[in-house]
Formats: structure tokens, C-alpha cells, sequence
């Protein structure tokens, strides 16, 4: 028997940006319903926000510690199932850390968490659990990228022997952080963001787009990185050398200072046979370049595209899918899985990004550090 | 004291594009529940998708009339707010008199009848219900469209002059009615589709495209449609030319046997000052000329929009917006204009599309269509 | 034995747009030198602008007439071999009738005359004289324009159906011609630019290019055309419906008060297999559609071309070609047609534009004015 | 008194790409005319391809030497006066020093020598000489770059912080050279390309694009160096971090091997207060963006631009300008300075590039290979 999961929310009070994101995502295909959240720090605040979400007041709570023990009590049929934890990075593993030991799922915003020993100890705990946990890199969500990544799997682009990625904004050209602009504000502070600034941020999305496309892993890098923004201690630009674990080379090129540039993330991957083209910000277009054929541009739920990428688009061709669909698509790929084991079927995991893409987000970023404190020496991850 | 408006279906059972959208579009913003629907032509179909869409079983009926009078005996803390009709163009009518009758406020997809007698009925029965009806020409709801009218209605493009708009598809290149294709088949069917083929399913969102933007009404057209498809009744392409009211001239192309388009909607407009100019398919862009300056490149949610444009956006620039955004901002301002009367509150009219704009798209089917027949021959509109 | 040919010009003189266009396209192949020019309406001015062209003062005449009595008296080693006339539209008949009647073959810019008697009396005398007759229709020289009038040719887009074109400008604004602009100044006027204004200059572009790609006649013409500037008696817009010999319909539009477009000439066509689309602007990419494929995208030189196509480009795929190669493919085509005849070869009539052209031109602009005062009814073409 | 220059060649026989694009980029202005050249390898070779290009056979040479020998001895009014240096990498030095040593002025190709100290020697020559050096690095004879560079140098742009480039070719994916093909053979022999590959070959181009645009100098270079193609010896692929000498950071990302690629040179910079974006592939436009402005878009000869760009474009804005156009602008200034000096004037040195360019394109080249061979270390350029 169907039916809708409920999700309890961690973070993501009023005017929060990634709340909203997580919640709609969350809605548009109509699998699950929020049911209760610690949005802010003071139960006044989470109130609040619960009201304008139309939840009932006794769900709305004032720490994530009482969301899980008062939920844990709730009947079965009622209490939520799983937790989406939205919080600024250093809030990440205490929250999982609790659901998981706790009996609920969760689905967490990236990076996995503050540091790569969190982010270590989160993955046993996941494991002692037997709860899912889905992280949300949600760009690996685009029909597009389904697409680019089942194209290298059947090995239609040959060997893969060259990549660029980069994930380019401007809005921290200026010192917004000294604005009280609290998105700024916690990205520029080592101790809610961890030892990557923009590495953290954005980097560990097109790392994790790479490995996602390539079926390959980075095997070192050599990082430099830039803190260009006044007094920032943590990095707002990083330009990396990258060599895949087949030979393959690259370069990713990150900023948060590109000034003008409002989130453009791309991909770039050359193969012996054929290549592709990806930009986020033009995401309902897959570039492909071939030795002897001209361009062929594939389009969501378009001509001659595989079955992975089909699955995911929700509209037909021409009406364009964006950022929220993608996002939504890590929300229902989690929430298909969830109800098959709530219904008691075995299923095989479903393709969407987990603890094991944390990890590998964390190593990237201690490696990039690492490698930047180094003069750039090539370091591994 | 808000609440989710709760919401019934006429159509759109398992397998139907528009009312999947439909659903997906409410559901976005957190403003709305589906709570019961008339999904198909038996109850058994109705219960069927209605299961598979979380509902009680015993609010999937087998018929719209069922569904009213059944709902209306609800009590009031249950029962539906409103309706949504995602029928075929001949089933439009029926229900939303039924409903407004019966009380309940109406959204309903274009064009808004089968005929202009029944458009113009529905005018009136809107009128002495004191009901809200909308229209979903969702593609006004986009954030470059808000921006498109407001720039023209500050004046800051000038005196319009010249328009271009066009609405290509190439699904109905081959004859895919007889395939058993039931999206071909209704659309190509006089008895379902009305006087006009693409004219009715795409030609009024362009005409409404137009008018929206530019603020001016079409005054008369001349019209060369085509009928392409072995055998069809109904156009699937057309060439007009277009009169405004204010003496600017312009063109509309529209077809769905225009091979390889997939869902070209596209507008130009040319003013003594400024000129702009819109993709439906490439949304998250609008290209402005200026007499001295170079091309601007507007934004959702970038720089240098006007707050209409601007309210709409629900994530930061750079996060591109799709078809169901721009379709769920219909729905929003609906929700947000029928939650303020349930509230008691006094509200002006939010900007949504309404059976005004309906009897607009209808005369413009009409017009064309009567052009069509007199070699075209400029027909008022 | 293979020489350079001689080329004298008639217009063209120092500060004019076309002259230099025409002199850079003769140059770029190296087939082709300047030896003499009647390039404006004195003697001194003349000699002024060959003297920056770096010609012998002698050859520098006041008068057409002049250049052409005078050369021809000069030894058949050093006279010129054709004349490429750049004037205004009243003062193409002219020199062309006088050198053509003189033994020397003409290149000619369109439209071909200012009038259709002219350019059919014109068609008599390029008959009888034997000579060579070039109309720069400068667009058909582009190489995405080769491959596509090949694929059409080779029916590779099955049946055509559909065709838009468009050829944009918005220079005359403003009234540009109250400035003393020159360029701007004939073109209004009608006793040097015919009966057509926007529809002479570039509405023959758009027509031209329609008939060259696709191989099909327009047949008839419905023509609303606008004279938006303030006192204008020709037309600085039109919107017009076509239909094809072959029961293709479509539209055309052009404008020279499409305030911001620079030169947007763009053709679309439809078949029953494949579709395909072109902008001048962007003149390096031929963008195909397809039933079952997806979008293909061509470049000069680039995989999977026709021979065509390939034989026009000079560089390799990825060095983009512009308005002078085009242009100068026209010369390049002329000058090889009458290298052959001077070596005495015999030489199928190469594919470059000629005095036919140039009368399908004229009927389409009588057409289009013919219609426009029948408010728009259907005129044969 | 104007007069053509006359113009000898070495290199650039039948069939060679880049002979022919020196030929017509010396065309297009009117101002050059090829008089003479050492065209190939052998007399015959020479005096074949000379009769294509309707030289006299006497002035067709069997080496430069001979060409340079029996110029000289020609009557000033006569004889060449510059020699133009088409050949590969190996024979740019030899031509180029004998050149100058005997009174002719050089236009040489890219890079500048084969190894550095030929490059150093060189411009010792040339100073002794007193002749002058044009060195085509034709890509910043774009209208658009020109613009870059004067918003830079304006400090329109503010400080600048970052920059991206690249140039991205796919030719060399599969072993070209192993087919017999002579322009790959000669670009993987060390013997005649130098000790970079990719890096003379188009490396240098991305190099020169940052120097020319910035008006900075890289500094420091980390360099990783692929060599993909089978048995090949030199780069065909290369990934680079750099650091300018004001502290902005960036990376430039060249290939052969970048399969489907064609010719994507592409330079995007960020400053302070604003950052422009430039791809060769689609040269008639330049992106900007801004800290509170919408993107802006220029175009050759359009709106809002500076006088360094306006005064490079030959027709107005919207008529598409290619490689050639851009190649010949490095011609058109060269010829400019050149005549000047033999009309006596003074004049201050144009804007075309020079041996101190060739320069730094080899030590780049240099500390690119130093840097590799390093693991990637740090060197200066």
C-alpha cells in the first residue's frame, strides 16, 4: 500500500535559501509531506516558520535533539519516517548522527560534513544503522547528466582521456559576509564551513559531477587556491590540476569571486571515440562531438537519449526542466527506495548520491588544501 | 489562520501529460493538496490513478458530477476548495459550470471551451458565482515574461511597433492519431478540439503571449492555415499577420508539423525605444536591444529586474527555472488570491490569467479560422 | 594560361559601405584586381578615391560612360575585363546595359534594377550580348547555405512543408535620413530605389534564399507592409504570407525599424524528414532537426558535409567564415566562369546568381506592393 | 604617394593551409600584393604553385635564399619589400634573419623560432636591423578583442583577479601523422616543431590572447602535459595553472586531442568590477558582466564600443567578421606602419605583435616543458 513519507526537517527556517529548495523538491511528486521541523534555533522561531509551512504548532520544535526523541514517540503512523537535514555544515553530523542511531533516514545537504573523521564516523554509523542516507548533490539529478553518464558507461565516448569542470559564481566578489548577509556569513567562517570555503560549497559538486559522469575517480590533484575576498581565511577561488585513476588528465576551476558569473557549473569530457558538453545554467542541452559526424545536441525526454535519462524527465521535450527538478529527482529516486522497504520489497539501490559520495567530497577537499598549502605539490586523495 | 487549499481533479488519470502537470505545479509551493478527483471516464480507472496518487479511495469518482455533488456534501473543514479541469477542450465547460455553481472555485486549462458561445456562457456564470476562475496560460507566469511586460508597460521600450511570435512543434509531423496515440487523437477530433487544431492548443498561447506582454490587443488578423496530416479536419500549422490596436503590425507563426521542433513558443517585440525578445525553450534569458547601448541579458532573479519579475523566482540567478515553475506561479498567485478571501481579506486580483483571457483566446480561433476560409482576409478580431 | 582578371567599378566611391565590400570580396581569392572605376559623380572625387585604391590616375574616370568608351579603346592586354556595379538601385540598368552592350560582362548589386521593365529588358540584353552577368546575392555564397540547399536538392528533408524567413534590421529607426546620412537617404527615396524600400534592399535577400535553398518558387504573396518612419513613402517593414509552388506555405518578414538587430537574415524550412534553420548573424553553424535523431549541428568544413558545401570554404572547420567569404564566393564563382571562357574552355554556368535572380527579385517586390494595396489579398508572383 | 606593397613568401605551396591564409588576409585591404616567392622545396615545386597564383615564373624560387638574393638585386621599384615566413617552426629563424640582414622587412608565422635562443638572436636582428617584425598572432586582430583589451586598460573591469583559457582542437585524436597527412607530421617532430607540441602550435595563441587582453605578464606556470597520441614525443595536450604577475590566478587548458573539438580558443577574465568572456568559434561577440547590471553583449562595429575596436571592423555591426578578417588586420596594421616609413613619416608603432611576443611565446613554451618535466612545479616564465 502506498503512501506519502513524511519528512521532518532540520534547518531551513524563513528566508532560508536551501530550506525552501529542499522542501519543494521534496513536493513535486507528490511522495512526501513535511510533517515537522526544528527550522531555527529557538522554538519561537521554529514555530513560526512551521505556521507559514501550514504544520501543526506541536511539531514544530525548537532543537533537533527534541524533533527526533518527540517524533520517536509518536505512533508508527504518524511520525515522520526520515529526516532532511539543511543546516550550515558544521550542523550536518550531529543531526545524523542522531536520526540514524534513532531508527530515521535521512537525506543531507553537502558536504557530507565538517570534517573528513565526521564524515568517516558518519559512514559507520550509516552502516550500523541500515537506514538510507542520501546526500544531495542534485546536479547529478538532470536528465542531461543521466544522459552524459550513461553515454561513458556503454562506452560511446571510447576511453576517456581528458576533462574539465568548472563551477563558477561571482556573488562573494564583494564582502558581502561583512554585509550580515548570513548565507555569506557562515560560508567565509572555518568553523561552520570546515577547512573549504568555495572547495566546500561548489568544489565538491563538480568533483562529484566528474566522478558521477566518468565512472572514475580523481587519483591526485594540485590545487591553488585564491582568498581573494578581504580577511577570508578559507578559499573563494581555486584553480586545480586533476589526473583520473585511467591516465586521464584535467582541470577544475572554482570561484565564488568569478564576479558576474551566477552559478555556472560545466563539464567538459574528451574520450578516444567521442565527447560531451554540459552547463548547468543551458541544462536541457547535451553537446556530443564525434570523430566523423557532426554535433548532436540530446535534449530531456528528446530523440535517442537511453533509458537513464528518459526515467528521470517528468514533461516532454521543449519544456524546459530546471534546477528544482533535478533536485527533486535525488528526493524521489530516495523516496521510491524508502517506500519499497517500507512495503517490505528488496530493491536494489537506487542511483542516488550517498555517505560514499560525501566521503569522496571531503577527501577532495583536504586533498585541494593540502596540495595548496604544498606550493600546488600534486597530492592524492 | 492559514491552510493548504485542497483541491479536485476532473481528468488527468494515469498516463495523461497535462494533468501530471497540473498536479506537480500545485504541489511546489506547499499552498495546495490534491484531496479527490474525477480522474477517468469509469470509477474503476478514477480509483486506479487515484491510488497510485495517495488519495482516499473514496474520493476517486467515477464522474465529475459525482465528484461536485459529493464533495459539496463534505464538510467544509474536508472538502475541496477548488477545481481543476485537465480535460480535453470539450470537457472544459461542463464541469467548471457545474462547479461554480455548486460554489467552488474553478482552474481550467486553455483554451477555456469548445466553442465561443460556451466561452462567453462561462463568463457570465464566473461573473454570478462571485467564484475565481483561472486560466493556465502558464506560460505568463514565467519570470522573463514578468519582465518582458513590465519593461514594455514602464514604457521603456517606447511605442511598439512590430511583433513576431511563433509556436512550433513537430510531434504531428507524422500521423500519429492513428497510432492510437490518445494526445493525437483527441487534439485532431473537431468534436473534442473545437473549430481550431494548433490553433486552439498552441495558437491562443501565443496570441495570449502577446497580449500579455505588449498590453495591446490584437485588432484583426489574416490567417493561411495549413492541414498537413493525411486526412486531418483541423489545422496543424498556420501563418498570420497580425494588426494591433495600437497600429503596430507583426506576425504569428504556429505549427505542429514543423518536424523536430519540440516546443518552440518564442516572441518578439520591437519598440522606438527598446526591443526584446523571448524562448520558451531557453526560459532563464531575455535578449533587450537598445537605440545606443549593446544587448542586455535579463535574468531570473539577476540583475536589474523589476520586482515583478523578480517575486516570482523562488531560487537565486543562475539556478535555471523550468516549464513547471513558471506553471506553478499560475497556481501560486490563484492560491494566494483564494486564500486571502477564505481568509476574509480584501485583495486585489492577482495577476493570473482568467475567462477573460479564455474568451480572448476563443475569438482569436475564431477569427483566424474565419480568415482562413476567405483567403485570408483581414478578420476582426 | 591563367591571369588575374580586370575588374573596373561604377559606385563604390571613398566612404561607401558596398564599394569596399565589393573590392575586399574580388581581392580575398587573388583572381581578381581593381584597374579601373568611374567610383562617384565627378571626375575629382573619382580620382580622389582610386587614388587611395592605389590606381593610375588615367583610369580613374568621371562617368560610367567615360570608363567604358575608354577602356575599351585601350589594348585587350591591359583593359578591364568586367565591371561590378555598386550604385544606388536607378543606376544598376544603366551601366550594365551600356557595358554589356560594350563587350564587357557585369557583376551587379541587387536589386537588379530599379525596375521590373528595366530588369527585363536587362535579361534581353544579357541574352543577346553573351556575356557574363553576376547579381551579388551575397548570402547563397555562404557555406552553411550550400549544404543546405544540398540537402533539400538530395531530399534529405523528404517533402518540404514549412518555411519562415526573416531579414531584421533596425538602422532606419530613427529618421536616419533627416541626418544627412547617405546610405539611409537613397533608400527612401523612390526615384533611386524603386517601388520597394525595406522590400528591395532586403526583403530580395529573404526571398532570394528561400527559393536558392529549398529549389521552389514562391507563388503567391499576401503583403502587410509598413512605413513606420515619420514621412516615409516606402516601406521600412513588412510581414508577409507566402505560398510555394510545391504547397509548402509560409512566412517572410523583414524590417528596418527592428530597433536592435543588426543584419538578421534567417530562413527555417520544414520537410516531411528533417528540418533545418540558418542565421547569417551566426553564419557558422547549420542547425538540423530530425524525426527520430537528435539535433544535428553542421559547420564549414566540418564533418559530414556535402561536397557543396565544402568546395566554398577556405579554412578549416572552427576558423569562422563571415559576410566577405560569402561575398567573395560569388566573385570567386563568377571569375572562375570566365577564366574557363577565356581559356576557351567550355564550363557548365557555375552556381552563382545572375540576371534571373534578379527578375524573380523584381516580381517578388511588385508583388509584395501589389498585395499591400489590396490590403493584403494573395498576388502572384 | 600610396602605392601596394609588394610582398615575398617562403613556404605556403599548393595545398598549404596557412600559406593561403597569409595570401588572402594580405588581399583583403587592397594594400599588399604577392609578387614573389620560395613557395616549396624544390624549383619546380615553387614555380607550379606561383602559376596558380599568376606570378611571374621568374620570380617563383627554388629557396629563399635565391629569392632573397635575386630580390635584392631587383630595382627598388621593383622588388619586394617584405618577406612574409609561412614555413614550420624550423625554418622561421633562417628566412627571418637573412631577411632583415638584407634590408626586407618580416611577417612571420607562430611561433617565432624554433628554440629560444634563436628567438633571442632574432630579436637582436631585428633591433640591428632596423626593419620592421610583425608576428601573427592573428586571433588579437578580432574587433572584439580589441575591445577586451581597451576595457581592461580603461580599468573598466576594475583589478583583475582570474582568468580562464583555453584552445581546444581535436584533430590529433587519432595518429593523423601515421597517414601521411604533412600538417600533423611536422607539428609531432621535434626536429621541426621545437620542444612543445601543442604548445607552439596553439598554446602560444592562448598565451599571447592573456598577455594581449590583461596587459599583465604570467608570471609562474605549473604545468601537467599529456602525450596521448601513440609514439608521440611532444604534447599534444596540456592543463596549466598560472599566476600573473599582479596575483590573479587562472589556468589555461590546450589539446589536439580534445576529440570533436575544432578550433575553440576562448578567454574569459574577472575583475573587481566586472569580467568579459570571448570564444574565437563565435567571434562576433563579447560577453560582459557586471556587479549590478545585466550581462551586456558587444558586437563588431555595434553599440557602446571603444574606438580600438571600431576602427578594425571593415562593414557594419550584424555582417559577421571572421579569421581572415582578424588575420588581416595583423597585415593591415603592418602594411599601415610600413608604408608610412617609406613615405618618410613618423609614426608610433601600430598594434601588431612583434618579436618581443615571439619571445614570450617561447619561454612560456619553455617553462611549460620545464614544469612538466618537474612534476608540475612551479617555474617561472
Amino acid at each position: 500500500m502506498s503512501r506519502k513519507l513524511r519528512m521532518g526537517m532540520v534547518g531551513g527556517g524563513t528566508g532560508s535559501f536551501i530550506g525552501d529548495v529542499h522542501r519543494r523538491a521534496a513536493a513535486i511528486d507528490g511522495m512526501i509531506e513535511l510533517v515537522c521541523g526544528a527550522f531555527s534555533s529557538t522554538a519561537e522561531k521554529s514555530i513560526a516558520s512551521g505556521i507559514t509551512l501550514n504544520l501543526e504548532e506541536s511539531r514544530c520544535y525548537g532543537t533537533f535533539e527534541e524533533m527526533i526523541q518527540k517524533e520517536k514517540e509518536l505512533p508508527e503512523a504518524i511520525r515522520m519516517d526520515f529526516v532532511a537535514i539543511v543546516t550550515p555544515n558544521h550542523m550536518h553530523f550531529p543531526p545524523a548522527k542522531m536520526a540514524l542511531e534513532n531508527g530515521f533516514h535521512v537525506v543531507c545537504d553537502k558536504p557530507v560534513a565538517l570534517t573528513l573523521e565526521e564524515a568517516e564516523a558518519l559512514q559507520n554509523i550509516v552502516e550500523k544503522s541500515g537506514k538510507l542516507f542520501a546526500l544531495t548533490h542534485n546536479y547529478t539529478g538532470n536528465s542531461m547528466v543521466k544522459q552524459a553518464k550513461a553515454m561513458v558507461a556503454k562506452g560511446e565516448l571510447g576511453k576517456i582521456r581528458k576533462i574539465q569542470a568548472q563551477y563558477l559564481q561571482g556573488w562573494l566578489s564583494t564582502s558581502l559576509e561583512k554585509t550580515g548577509q548570513k548565507q555569506a556569513a557562515w560560508r567565509i567562517d572555518p568553523k561552520k564551513s570546515g577547512i573549504g570555503g568555495a572547495l566546500g560549497d561548489i568544489g565538491t559538486h563538480a568533483e562529484n559531477l566528474i566522478e558521477y559522469i566518468t565512472g572514475l575517480k580523481i587519483e591526485e590533484i594540485a590545487a591553488d587556491l585564491g582568498k581573494f575576498g578581504e580577511g577570508r581565511i578559507l578559499d573563494d577561488d581555486g584553480n586545480m590540476l586533476i589526473r583520473m585513476e585511467n591516465g586521464a588528465k584535467g582541470s577544475i576551476s572554482i570561484s565564488q569571486i568569478a564576479l558576474g558569473e551566477e552559478n555556472n557549473l560545466a563539464i567538459k569530457v574528451y574520450g578516444t571515440k567521442g565527447s560531451l558538453e554540459w552547463h548547468q545554467e543551458n541544462p536541457n542541452e547535451l553537446i556530443t562531438r564525434w570523430l566523423e559526424a557532426p554535433k548532436k545536441i540530446f535534449t530531456p525526454n528528446g530523440n535517442g537519449l537511453h533509458e537513464e535519462a528518459l526515467e528521470v524527465s517528468r514533461i516532454p521535450a521543449g519544456h524546459p526542466e530546471g534546477y528544482l527538478e533535478a533536485f527533486a529527482t535525488i528526493y524521489k529516486k530516495f523516496a521510491t527506495h524508502l517506500s519499497a522497504i517500507n512495503n517490505g520489497e528488496t530493491i536494489e539501490k537506487l542511483d542516488y548520491p550517498t555517505v560514499e559520495d560525501g566521503i569522496r567530497g571531503m577527501k577532495f577537499i583536504y586533498a585541494a588544501v593540502e596540495s595548496d598549502s604544498n606550493n600546488s605539490a600534486w597530492t592524492k586523495i
